[in-house]
């Protein structure tokens, strides 16, 4: 069912961004097609942030979402902000109805999808490695979810405590002799580009100690850490999981449609393909 | 050539009107396609322009079309007016060159180029029916083409004279017996959905007594007069011809490229058959 061609009359939603990817723009634009909506996706990148917003709310751009470094900016642009963004203090998505811009962060709803599609359990230790706007999102969604006992590993010796103690976590600089039965990476190693690429944030041993084995990196989607978990008979959850979670909740409040679950892995393949 | 598929890099050109039509978007991007440029166009309504123009800024949106009400206002938002716009005090055009935003006026131009191609005679008495933008826009393109005997023909008390002296020309509220060898209509007499569509604002006596017919009515643009004039064997001058040659004087402003007769006229039939 392609969508209609482009005319007045198209919802066009955007992504605004320091840096953009095509990831994005190839999610949406896949989806209208696929389900023939008469909606349009473009990435945009701004030195102006507020002017942005603004020009959002003029132009009637039905969405917006929000990456480094306008974050935390965007709280104070918009009418309203729902409690995923208020718990973290950051703000990935903006939809806009009839001008009324409301805020919202689908990575901490989509990690809160995933641990209860998982099944874990809140009476688990969380090991989160990382103390930056991911692993906010995610330590915050698991506190929320009731996961009391959770250690915060990072050498930032400010950003680190300081996310320790809004999680009401313990804090180490390093992994030293810590195990937990969930263990989650939310720092870049691992990723595609980074200086370490090709390495674990983990070691064999702590993965050998944990149940499930969690990594917010997406690309690639097998890890070292996730391959390892893999390796050793865990449960695994991967970025690629949360960011095809978090872009079906960004759609569904843009456009009122939820695609499938098998459109959402269809889609999230075809914006890697590039 | 088809265009690359909508990605982060793709240009945005954009109109502003109180009442859009799809025409400019349907003309914009069928030549992107036809010349393969990474384009994308659309138009947008609004109700707060200066956000609507520092949302062109912000988000690097290489061109603005704009239409009514917004001509006037768009003066005051942008870093310089080109002597198009400022003979006119009216903007239909805005481009974005990194932040810097500079107006002017395609339609202005597109007459002065039409007088130009048409091979028109300064010494001609133009007879000019209209007091409003477009009568505006037309009027200062033919006197400063060095057309110095006109008259402006509007029943409207106040612009109709103001006008009339602005340009140096004379003023009549009725054509009565006044002719001239080039009559201009830039009322909607005579346009597609006007309580007036079926007539002529010029007499039968008045275009047999002129050389050239001028109709800025572009839809349709076989008006009453237009017909009349090409029945009484004189040159004509349509309002598709202006329209056709003002979009394609923004498309080169926006991309650098200059589409060829055919592909305009091409477009231009492409952007009214809906």
């Amino acid at each position: 069912m392609p969508r209609p061609p482009l005319n007045k009359d198209t919802t066009m939603c955007i992504s605004l961004a320091a840096h953009p990817s095509n990831i994005g723009t190839r999610f949406h634009n896949y989806l209208y097609e696929e389900l023939g909506l008469d909606f349009l996706y473009k990435a945009f990148t701004t030195n102006d942030i507020a002017a942005a917003i603004a020009g959002v709310r003029a132009l009637g751009i039905r969405g917006a979402s929000v990456s480094m470094p306008f974050k935390q900016d965007v709280l104070d642009l918009v009418d309203q902000v729902e409690p995923s963004a208020r718990a973290i203090n950051a703000v990935n998505t903006v939809v806009n109805d009839g001008g009324v811009l409301t805020a919202s962060n689908t990575d901490y709803l989509a990690v809160q999808q995933l641990i209860d599609a998982h099944g874990l359990a809140p009476d688990a230790t969380v090991l989160l490695h990382g103390s930056g706007g991911m692993a906010s999102a995610v330590g915050t969604a698991f506190r929320d979810k009731g996961f009391q006992n959770g250690v915060v590993i990072a050498r930032n010796p400010e950003a680190g405590p300081a996310l320790a103690e809004r999680l009401g976590y313990r804090w180490r600089p390093h992994v030293g002799g810590a195990t937990g039965s969930i263990i989650v990476n939310a720092t870049p190693v691992g990723m595609a580009g980074a200086a370490d690429e090709g390495s674990s944030p983990f070691e064999a041993s702590v993965v050998e100690a944990a149940d499930t084995v969690f990594d917010v990196v997406a690309v690639p989607s097998e890890t070292p850490l996730i391959a390892s978990g893999r390796a050793a008979g865990k449960r695994v959850i991967t970025g690629a999981e949360v960011i095809a979670l978090q872009a079906a909740e960004q759609f569904e409040r843009y456009t009122g449609v939820r695609p499938s679950e098998e459109q959402v892995a269809a889609a999230a393949a075809f914006s890697r393909a590039q």
